[in-house]
């Protein structure tokens, strides 16, 4: 940690290759991108660097994610250069100096245009598809989108011809020398999961809350 | 579902004031940075927005980060606007319509100049402000650092005075009408957790690995 990004190549001189630890393979980047719920989004708004968390979700090339037709990050970003990073953090390394000390972490960094989805029928299929990627099946369930939901609701995304994606995995590394130290040293593995689903009072008996994909599901605390 | 940000006035006109999610309570960004390991930073690089994700830390008014002095990052950001997010997604807030969908969250976001820590004994306090925060007690106990490890990091912050929270918690709210549809509405809680600790093959008989603050520890998966 800090964990650096790789800027990619532009599209059309992107090759398979590996810096440090940066990738720019296409199945990594998916995978990372589909095992987090949300990222971050960077773009400048009045000269300034400005920055905003959302969910999002992954169809084929595009990260896609959504606002309010009123959201001053919408607005902000359509047609602008943004920035996307996307950061599971997986465990603290621990070494015998503070010096060696790291993370073992999963980060995927977009350089792009946010483009905004203007077809109706694609719009409601990504409202579907990021619902979908969430919970499998709870869409058929729903009480159907009116057209005014529709039209209140923007889809941006974002195309992953400049992705790269860095990992970190595995044991610390650190100097030999420092290996006799008689302090701990290992990893410390960290996990985003779901708890036990809290129903509203208008829940009626025997329905039963959605699976959550993506994240594993804990009931006991040590 | 984006959380918007706020953007906070300067601190010479800043005052207590809630805006639809968002607050400066001073009070409640402290404890939105401390309950999170890491943020990301947004910054201008040669015109373009860039992120980085990074761990960081609160010392009284300054949030702190820290790199390698070879790092790009380090060199991009000194002295110059950043825009950083802290950001703690709590839970995913489920009604009859695809609509009113939410999250529970809690996120800071502050806006500031980046200042680099040039003093060497600063700079190791901080470092240390670091790990005690995440593994009180484990400073102590590290092979101590060495002048050329120190040079070779460096300490960044930035003041909180232009920071501001956004903050949901709770039920769905969603329309009257909708309460009678068939449908799970609720909330699925959300947490980053540790798992067992793994030691590394140099890890002595009877050596406990450290206790790790903010972050609750689980080991059953249900």
């Amino acid at each position: 940690m800090p964990f650096e990004t790789n800027r990619a190549p532009s599209s059309r001189t992107r090759v398979r290759r590996f810096h440090e630890r940066g990738c720019f393979d296409a199945g990594t980047i998916a995978d990372i991108i589909d095992g987090s719920l949300m990222c971050h989004i960077a773009f400048n708004h009045n000269g300034s660097p400005a920055i905003i968390p959302t969910l999002c979700w992954r169809d084929g090339e595009r990260l896609y994610l959504h606002g309010s037709s009123a959201s001053r990050m919408i607005k902000a970003i359509k047609g602008k250069s943004v920035c996307i990073a996307v950061t599971i953090l997986d465990g603290l390394v621990l070494t015998r100096s503070a010096f060696h000390h790291s993370a073992n972490y999963r980060s995927v960094v977009i350089y792009g245009v946010a483009h905004r989805l203007d077809c109706a029928n694609e719009k409601s299929h990504q409202l579907r598809q990021m619902m979908e990627r969430m919970f499998p099946g709870r869409w058929e369930t729903l009480r159907p989108v009116r057209p005014q939901e529709l039209k209140a609701t923007q889809v941006m995304y974002v195309t992953l011809d400049e992705a790269s994606a860095k990992v970190r995995t595995g044991a610390p590394s650190e100097e030999e020398t420092d290996l006799a130290w008689p302090t701990w040293g290992g990893v410390v593995p960290l996990e985003t999961i779901s708890l036990t689903a809290i129903p509203d009072s208008a829940c009626r008996a025997g329905v039963s809350p959605p699976g959550l994909a993506v994240i594993r599901k804990f009931t006991d605390v040590s």
